[in-house]
């Protein structure tokens, strides 16, 4: 059948994924869904104006979550990113919101039937992510958030820049918390051949630096526009048509970490019913202790907000 | 040689064009030039963050109009499109914003030594084109502007809609200004092998209600989001491809009208010289005198404009 | 759910389909099905190798009648075309095979549960829908041939070239048989806002040779390379993108017209469910003569292979 | 200024390759070039009927070499695959007409001026490349072959497929010459966060199989079809993506290897100029072994042709 895929919440983010599904041509039918009403049945619209002009064709329906019930995939972009605009550089500054948010827009996927995967870009990531997955009651493999694969695409920009080369062929990941308690895992990172533990070593390259570079990124996007849209959108995309095409790629994406109790990222194989499998990396010690600290961190958010619930 | 683009003005409609380039790989290089540094520099760096996750690969350069002198093609998007956001509905909100940039722009322009085309989004468009034109010093063929292509295309989805048919199987154009005194050229409007004026006697559809629809479309998109991009940002990406393919497709653009002398949309055929000829329709005595009309309006404008620079 | 789509016969027709499928990422699944196993095998190995040099991913399953049960789409490229190598140039050299090949591959589709859309290439193919559509026991609407699709591609092509546009801004069709019974409907083609018939006075143009030259390139074709594909595979890939999208598209295919009851090729809307409404064109008395002999030629043929099946 | 390819060959191999960049835009213009006239005609007359129905518009030059002049690349796909239907299964088989026709057409490529990337497929593809190289007069940067680009993604592939692993997330390569000669470099494989040599270890893995079944694919698949077209092609387009966007990826490509004096397969990063810089391989002794053996093969082969020129 026909591919359908929800995106909720449109404003930078989910708008910007969904222009770059429909131009693709992704999916066939699009649910949109939007508290602000006006936005959201403008955006239609405005992609209805498009389509004469468009090489593919895509079937729009607006605020209808019973129209989630046989969709592929639902992304989550809701937030609020004003909240964000302030001077800690901290995604949590959005969690009172968006975890309300995100925890009746769950139910409302729940009522709705949907058995497919919910691929999850809010803020803070990964504690969204385990708000969806519970609220939902769909199995931890169909729920699945963006998480470092947009940190790592931007420390592959980093690593790429400085090494006059291709962000996909450095090969390597950042791991644990979207967020400031990540870590580029530079044990596992690749490129030319060698590891770049070796190159940076016979370049005098600094890799707390390229670390550094990877993480304020995100930040001097933000600082520039008030918000971040292409990176991260790009992101949900590529794990959109991994899912889609059942491609069995590894992915560094949130998926439930068993050995930690708790989403965060860690490459794994995704397909059609979401995660199939985790890598099994081996990483040194002090990255092991830093992937342990990014767990803790978002397991404390995580049940903060389960306490608040009772 | 390898193809360049050059979008200037990134502002919602400018970074959607880039968007949806990039996303579908439609040139391999991109000038991005805004007054405002830190935006496109947010932009160019959240597009460089997008690429590891992209199937396609870019080159953004930013700000540089010297790198603009072997682009293939220039899409001005620039505005101020908070100006527009009044109770007039009137596109002329933004001319004395937009007309002084895009003069300054096009000197620059000149001054790099572009050859191309440059394919105006800026409005009022038939206007601004027509200031394009004659700053750059490019022939009248290498300036188009995207004219009533948008127009068109909601003109065709308020029919499609109404006929249960795709948009791209409703032919026909609307003519004259991109702005309140255009008009759907009724007569040429074709539908499942019919007329539409047959079509909608037989049905009882009301053509004025339709012709409505198709304008006051721009509006609600406009009110629900005080911006309209993806069916601007189309049609723009629409022509672009035309022009660097050389596909000699007809298309209702802002065009130089001999025998009206101004530009306004009338459809032509476009290539990799811009215009290439004109077409040649038949149309009823109201629809010329609409026609006129629209033209006199721009004409005004265009003069009006000009006698202010001596 | 994900899109199946399953490609009958993978010869030089059938395998291009493939590959214009794959490369473009229109599905997610293929069924392939060849009676030569070794040569679908190899293609479906060739494919995979593709794989990880290929934007998009694809699931390859080969010879598996089961597995089109829940196909969205199955088109039958099934054929001998070396019984097409002889002087008479008729599509009907291939017919007693293909009638025979059809039936059967129809009742090993009903026998899958399909209940799809089945999009017809194989040769004589207004005949042939007319078998798939008998024993695969679908709704007409759900059986459509490519039928002149094609046949218009050549005529828009020819009347292109000559006029220095691209073949998709010349609005028309070729109607009747996709075979020598076929007649451009000139009084349906429209070019540069003139009905072509003007133009054609206008410009000395002659356009029985235009039509000779859009029916004499597909024997050019063959006659170089001793098959045709690009051309039928790009009009099948049309057809099928509409069909998934439910793009609601004119399309001059072959569906039942049932004024003349019987398969032939004139202008419809498709989507989803397949054909979902008829043109109603305004051919003139010379056109409608030359299309129920058209009709009466199709008719024949296959009340003929009806009566051989008692 | 718009992209333009030319395509030597217009056999199997290169007219898949020239379907698969028409059908996806890569370029604007294309010149294709066969000593079959009829055939080459053909196809680009068959190419020309599919226009109306594809996304992407595309000029086609037919059998002018003074059009390559200015064009970005040159695809060679000329050969004899009939000659390689032979039991050997050695690419040496063709060598004798394919080396002669590739030094006439290295020739007429240096007469016409052009002075982009050449992109060999020719088999045996490492003496073929170097004789494009040496007498078109081009540097070596600028002349590249798909070499083991195609045995590393059908090892890949396998691998892939033993693993349930989309072969995109097989990172490793083969190496040497595009032959019997080549290997794949376990040592450089990764898989899942491991190497593959830890995880074969781990799973009962039988790496020399793996190879095995990664060189007889190309057999099984010439036996089913007595050629094979799509993997090596979409080689080749993957290629020639890289070269036009600039995009400096690492890949597997015969390219001149100074320490051994030879072209052979060995992963080098490409950009718009060709070959930008080569990897740095820690290979262990036994690889490194072979790929002398595989040099020293190739070597010996460019050295006889050569001995006959004179």
């Amino acid at each position: 059948m026909t591919t359908k895929i929800g995106v909720i919440g449109m404003g930078h983010v989910g708008s910007t994924v969904a222009h770059a599904l429909i131009v693709e041509g992704v999916a066939q039918d699009y649910v949109l869904i939007d508290t602000n009403t006006a936005k959201v049945k403008a955006d239609a619209l405005d992609f209805e104006d498009a389509m004469a002009n468009l090489d593919h064709f895509a079937n729009i329906t607006v605020n209808d979550y019973a129209a989630l019930g046989d969709a592929d995939i639902i992304v989550s972009a809701l937030g609020n990113i004003d909240l964000q605009n302030n001077t800690s550089d901290d995604r949590f500054a959005e969690f009172p919101f968006t975890s309300k948010a995100a925890k009746s827009v769950a139910e409302q996927i729940k009522a709705s039937g949907f058995n497919g995967v919910i691929v999850v870009i809010s803020n803070p990531v990964d504690v969204i992510t385990s708000i969806y997955q519970k609220y939902s009651g769909l199995a931890k493999a169909q729920v699945i958030g963006t998480g470092t694969l947009l940190d790592s695409a931007r420390m592959k920009r980093a690593v790429g820049q400085r090494l006059n080369l291709n962000p996909k062929s450095v090969f390597g990941y950042n791991l644990g918390e979207h967020g400031n308690s990540q870590f580029t895992a530079w044990s596992q990172v690749r490129v030319k051949g060698q590891s770049i533990e070796q190159l940076a070593s016979d370049l005098g390259l600094d890799l707390d630096e390229l670390s550094h570079e990877s993480i304020i990124g995100g930040h001097t996007v933000f600082r520039g526009k008030l918000y971040t849209n292409y990176g991260v959108a790009s992101a949900a995309v590529a794990l959109v048509k991994v899912v889609l095409s059942d491609a069995k790629v590894e992915l560094p994406v949130s998926n439930y970490y068993e050995p930690l109790n708790t989403y965060l990222s860690y490459p794994a194989v995704v397909g059609r019913q979401g995660i199939l499998e985790q890598a099994k990396l081996t990483l040194t010690d002090a990255e092991e202790e830093k992937l342990a600290l990014s767990a803790k961190y978002i397991k404390e958010k995580f049940e903060g907000f389960q306490a608040q619930q009772n």
